[in-house]
């Protein structure tokens, strides 16, 4: 699988299928996309070939550098590295487990980090390393981002996933962690701010909610959206069960923003993200 | 079609249904809702009967005094009165008068008011009386209201739907119609304040556009909200794509809110609708 | 929760409403239809009161008696005695089991009856008695329906969910659950008869698949509906993505549908259901 | 515009943007698909350039002849010359005179062939030639048929769109217009066959009804499935309603078909198709 982007100019695809074809590839599957908005060419092509990845790679350099393109090659359905920052809720974290282990999520998940440690359990029963680490003030939260930065390290990350993890991560982190951490979060029609949405949202009698999957950044839910849900509801739902729809359509839609990463069908255009479904 | 609502209490539904078996009816569908917000009680009834009106109203008259009712009694079908207030776009319209001729939608529209002169065929095509009065400042505007006021009394209109006009009603305006104007706009997760929301919504790469159906309300897009919908769009729309998928949904929002309306079925609880289906 | 059936007529909706104050109850939520169909009455009624479970039937004795009412007298979020029969497949059997587990679905699951024992380590993870028989011929396949007559007993079972149970039932078993059994299948635009129906989707270029949750009958895959749901897809499918996404829409469309039912809110009306949402 | 078909193998998309550079052209958008059940390759490639097409073609000659393609060359946004046959249902015919007016939908009807009349002031609004030719027996459906087939040379219609005509058409015209014919039908889940399927719908109590718009093919309602909608219905629609339901389906299918269609993003691998959206 190779992604890339450039600067959109003429013979982008001309050039990279010759890197293809000298390395005796074949294009199995390709998308492109070149952005109005930044003048920028994205790129995703699957590749067949029996050569060698150097082989691929050598034909593919100068293309790449002539370009000035950035680009990442890599194998198709290798399970990605993925830590979870999790706390209490287990909706989102049992969804990616379950499928990890049925193989729906193309993914490697060597670690759960929590603040809480009820889902322990969970965790266990799937076979996956669990740590609780509570936050309870600066230092608590300072040696929690710590832990999670050395795991990154530890075990060469590629995906931190917050599946309801309800700290806000620090600045320095969010900067660590760009373009490779994905959160969740509930969404309205219209949008609610402060505390309590789903009571909000019952009290202007919403008939739409949904979930957001998007990039984190230091601006709080404001990243990149990756993907999004809705779901109908109507004025005999209590907040309560406002919250269970809503919390089933973030586990829907943070899965499928992983897997959709996982395959490298992501690409970030400045404040948007390109997905080749 | 009987809707009533009152403060909640006991026996309520047996005082109502002994009303309707007095006058010889027959309830062949009901719906409820007790309101743990405002501690009110809806009810929507449809009543078979060969009763005259008039039975039927004597024997409803001492519960409905009784539990001090909020109540309307309607003929199953009737078409409604409804005031169209336009300006260019013609997407709203346009499926209004279709559907009210084909029978799908139970309206009868005795007008058409715009500030623009440009929808004048297309209500001709459908026999709908038209008539354009520019708006371009605070006289004019005024004239303008006026004349929605007289023809809302002239024709005895029981709904005035805004189907894209595009100004912004005087607060004397919102009152005096409260409760039968709906008004339709566009929607987005996240939501997007100010010009050109679509062209936000492109930027920051939105998955999800919908429209949104609501009463009328001297606070702008804040009113009671009646329907709404969303369609999936993803990445490669541009701003004018966005715009065109957005009427679409406006189109069919609107529509649906009026044809619920017509049916007896949205009711007011507060800031929220009940909307018995 | 008070649900009936009954022949059509008047004065029903007063009669019951009568016997609900005079036992000191208060109506909280009411639904009601009448099937032009087959000419009969269903409503399901919310009811609170401070009374003994007694004190109401007393008074709504009479009622039923006198229109021969078909009805059920249950208190409001009481877990149903559930039994789950499954075969390898583990989507809608963790589906279920982790709802349970988190207080989304009002059903307690005494036992998992299996004709193989890959599930066991998932039953064992929430808690659930799981029992393994193989069925291999008539005789074992005889036996594993007694043991599923005798759980049925034993558990005083309410519902029996195939939550992809890959034996089909025999007519007595069938009979015997009449009403009480609900499966699941996938469903295709256009319906595909025969094995492997995932490929022949594949091979026409559907563009929607979904699943069916319906009663159980002797008319294998032809029992009343109780929910369907469909998913968008598109050529680059496999068949293999295509069974993947399927059962996505398997689980969530069997546990909506064991939902409603735990929740008194499917009738049977003839070949149809009659779901109060 | 250019979409082309062959075989696959390697150096494709090589040899295809080779000539595309020759031409001084730049590819701005790029979908493409290997079909693995059939080994054939399919491409649609949006090209800029400011040479003239005679260059383009020149440039792609050579490939495409080596290649042996199935190719078409296309200026983006050109509408695409239709013919539309109805008989009396209006919904699709309207939906689509009002969305080419609208510049919504990309094509130029030069004519609308009836087998009533119903429909003439419709086309005559929207300012469409109109013809009603009544097909009451063999010979009237024959010379019905030799219009069809005159219009389609007069005026060279690259697609004929069957807006609810309710005639089948014999398999000599199915055959001629083979590829460039689109018919709209109801869906249920599951199917259902004969007569009447709103009320066999009705009476097995589906929960979801749709639509399906496909090619012609001589085998009735199974030619290659282009688009598919689905909307929600419950057990309180009656046979009536749930044909206007299915009719707004049939409308936006339909449109939604023909707008892929005439941007040249239907291309045929036997009898699926594939849609570059």
């Amino acid at each position: 699988m190779l992604t890339l982007i450039c600067v959109d100019g003429p013979g982008i695809v001309h050039a990279i299928s010759g890197a293809v074809v000298q390395a005796g590839g074949n294009i199995t599957e390709s998308q492109q996309f070149a952005s109005n908005d930044t003048g920028r060419f994205f790129m995703r092509l699957q590749i067949e070939t029996l050569a060698a990845r150097g082989v691929l790679e050598a034909a593919l350099a100068p293309v790449v550098a002539h370009y000035a393109m950035n680009w990442r090659l890599d194998v198709v359905g290798r399970p990605l590295r993925t830590l979870v920052l999790a706390s209490t809720a287990a909706h989102c974290v049992n969804d990616m487990l379950f499928r990890q282990r049925a193989g729906l999520l193309p993914v490697h998940i060597p670690l759960v980090l929590s603040n809480h440690g009820s889902l322990r359990d969970l965790a266990g029963f799937y076979g996956v390393p669990f740590e609780a680490h509570p936050v309870t003030d600066a230092a608590s939260k300072a040696a929690f981002e710590q832990r999670v930065l050395r795991a990154v390290a530890e075990h060469e990350i590629e995906l931190v996933v917050l599946a309801r993890y309800m700290q806000i991560l620090s600045p320095e982190l969010c900067a660590a962690l760009e373009g490779r951490a994905i959160n969740i979060h509930h969404s309205f029609l219209p949008g609610f701010k402060g505390a309590n949405p789903y009571k909000q949202a019952h009290a202007r009698g919403v008939k739409l909610i949904g979930a957001t999957a998007h990039f984190v950044t230091s601006d709080l839910d404001e990243g990149p959206i990756i993907e999004q849900n809705v779901v109908r509801v109507d004025h005999s739902r209590s907040p309560a069960e406002l919250v269970a729809i809503g919390q089933d359509e973030e586990s829907r839609t943070l899965t499928q923003a992983v897997k959709w990463f996982a395959e490298d069908r992501v690409l970030l255009d400045g404040a948007r993200t390109i997905i080749f479904r």
